[in-house]
């Protein structure tokens, strides 16, 4: 079962080069952060800000390239952890289908706040990281 | 008329938050610089140096989904330079169409080193730089 989740900080340091995102459940408490990496954390705290920028940004262009081709991303879910490390999809809509796109998390979450589309995490991994 | 280019340069410099590459004709001396952010410069010199990574990056992901929308970047084409902005296209054959969406020339160039595709600049942008 998939879980909403939605972003719930970003931690920024620029001491360490070490950022890292907090998902918490929206319709609960549980959370768990993912380390992630500057341009992506940079990325995503400027569409929390509702920066924008004259050019489209990377995550922009993902965006664009999507609803030309004919396609909207529908959401992005978090399916899987192995080995410590997480695993995405974004997850399009096109003719009917659903096509399914390995990504890392921080490109998955960083197109789901800049198209403002619902983060999913399935019940598997949340159990995992945060128990029962 | 499309003139192809290739990769030259990249220079990054750790002192300034300024880094660029350099495309040169490919038939030709014709040359110039384009700066770029921090983050495309890496992800270009990743690519040339031929890293991988076990997850897919940012413009691995971009190849990913528009292959598996159906559709295959062609090219990338720079075909303006506006208030010493350049304007990029990525150009992407589908159904026997061709899609073009706007991009950054760094975003291009990042997909364009990643998927093996040719760079093209206008002859236009390129006599504007480089002079006839």
């Amino acid at each position: 079962m998939p879980v909403q989740m939605e972003l719930r900080r970003i931690v920024i340091s620029e001491v360490q080069d070490q950022q890292f995102i907090v998902l918490k459940e929206v319709d609960g408490d549980r959370n768990f952060p993912i380390v992630i990496g500057i341009f992506e954390a940079s990325s995503i705290e400027r569409r929390v800000k509702g920066l924008t920028s004259p050019r489209p940004l990377t995550h922009d262009l993902i965006g664009n390239i999507v609803s030309q081709m004919g396609g909207e991303v529908q959401d992005v879910y978090i399916n899987e952890l192995r080995d410590h490390t997480y695993y995405a999809r974004l997850r399009i809509r096109m003719d009917g289908e659903l096509i399914e796109v390995d990504a890392r998390p921080s490109d998955a979450i960083a197109v789901a706040v800049t198209l403002k589309v619902p983060i999913y995490v399935s019940e598997e991994v949340l159990s995992e990281v945060c128990g029962e």
